[in-house]
């Protein structure tokens, strides 16, 4: 089925922005998968295809949906991608990394010189297998976009709040640490207001029915949020208020993403059920 | 060393309104501790003093401090425990039943018929061994604290939404479940606004000394800042916006508890530090 992290970061952008994706696909590409994507108002012009088959992933979750088990990994035609940015991509200001290589990410970032927000995603495969590339990589990033055991793993700090600073030393002044059920983290390194962070809680979904995909829902969610509205080209300047809304418009996306299978949840979910959600976490958290 | 739930809660509680002990010492209890209890604030006439050794305990914390060892429990003069209030206890409005007997904690409710707050803790032992006892005495009770795995072991539910609707229907309305580091849930189910829920993150600590004592502190500072200015005597009403502060302070003093060793940092903390601290809740949570 319709799937990957550019995939789910794209789709889930769109409810704010318009996003264009760099990818690679196979000649079994479902043409109903590539009108849904477009339909969406995605641009496909990075959208390379190739003799072969698509990437393929199967996996089983844990009964608490907290683990899971990869069964087959297929990596097809995705083995041999060398990501090429259309020309019409190239001026763009914002820009989202998905987990691949570092080496490729930092390609991608070179493509764009003129890119004004640019971050990404990471993974222990490459924390611990490519430590340099991805250090020389994520020190180009404004934001980085992890999960607590990577960001422990990256930094060799448990504490998160030790962690954090550790990573903007690195490069990233902006980290979301994920966690999952347990909502994400904001940690910001402020050139006026120092260290500060913001703490969302998970919404309580009633079921989770397939939290795939539920990270890079939440990346698409904080960049296509950020491209809306928080983020000032003119002067480089992130409004603090928006990065924080950004958070919550990541963590609402990523809580749609577990509701049905996949991608499903996009095809029928509309901007005034994301703008009702981000109230509900206004209502459950506010004091 | 001085330790105990009973110890912890009464602590915790002093910071917010006189609090009134129920338990059992041995001829070992150090005079020192009594002082310190009492320059608390902390009424101690409902403190058995009986020949033998004080209840002890003693465990290893796991290297994250989100598992525990326990190496040695010595019951000593609390295997015979029989909690008797005088007399000066018995009108009083709030009663938190700490983690005992089911059948002990029905006793003890008894005590004070015109009790107008009521709740407790429990444990994975008492559900389990001792499950038509616990569900008679949290039948009356108005709140229960608890943290998700022994939500989840109650109710038969995995989700917390839904362990959270049939421990309503067992007796509490108001449910607060402990999630460590990750902070804490509120549900209530009100009879004019349905059920609804809060969520607070937890505070994240630069470093955790020990946590030993942190769950009954956040009791704690619940029920003592509900007691202080929370409920309505006269009409028996729960303020729900007190009601999340409660569940903040309790956070707080959770936290607070988790920085030094033991009882340590209740030696030194103020109620200024409180509050500031319950300020800092505010700062990292809105949006």
């Amino acid at each position: 089925m319709l799937g990957g992290a550019c995939t789910y970061i794209a789709l889930s952008a769109s409810f704010f922005t318009k996003s264009r994706i760099v990818g690679v696909v196979g000649d079994d590409f479902d043409p109903q998968d590539e009108a849904f994507l477009a339909s969406r108002n995605v641009d496909l012009e990075g959208l390379e295809k190739v003799p072969g088959k698509c990437f393929f992933w199967s996996g089983v979750y844990s009964k608490d949906m907290n683990d899971r088990e990869t069964l087959v990994t297929d990596l097809n035609v995705f083995a041999d991608f060398q990501p090429k940015l259309p020309e019409s991509y190239k001026t763009q200001p914002y820009l989202m990394l998905g987990n691949i290589q570092p080496a490729l990410q930092r390609d991608v970032r070179k493509q764009m010189p003129g890119a004004r927000f640019v971050g990404g995603d990471t993974m222990n495969f490459w924390i611990t297998g490519q430590r340099d590339e991805l250090l020389a990589t994520i020190k180009e990033w404004d934001f980085l976009l992890i999960n607590d055991s990577e960001a422990r793993l990256l930094s060799g700090e448990y504490n998160l709040r030790r962690a954090a600073a550790k990573i903007h030393e690195m490069g990233p002044q902006t980290l979301v640490i994920k966690r999952g059920e347990y909502g994400a983290i904001l940690f910001r390194r402020d050139p006026e207001l120092g260290d500060t962070h913001f703490i969302v809680p998970g919404y309580l979904l009633q079921e989770v029915f397939d939290p795939t995909g539920a990270g890079d829902c939440f990346a698409g969610g904080f960049v296509g949020y950020l491209a809306e509205k928080g983020f000032d080209l003119e002067t480089g300047h992130i409004n603090a208020k928006e990065l924080r809304r950004a958070v919550i418009y990541g963590s609402v996306m990523g809580s749609f993403c577990c509701e049905k299978f996949g991608t499903e949840r996009f095809r029928t979910l509309t901007r005034a059920d994301i703008d009702a959600r981000f109230e509900e976490f206004r209502k459950f958290t506010e004091f």
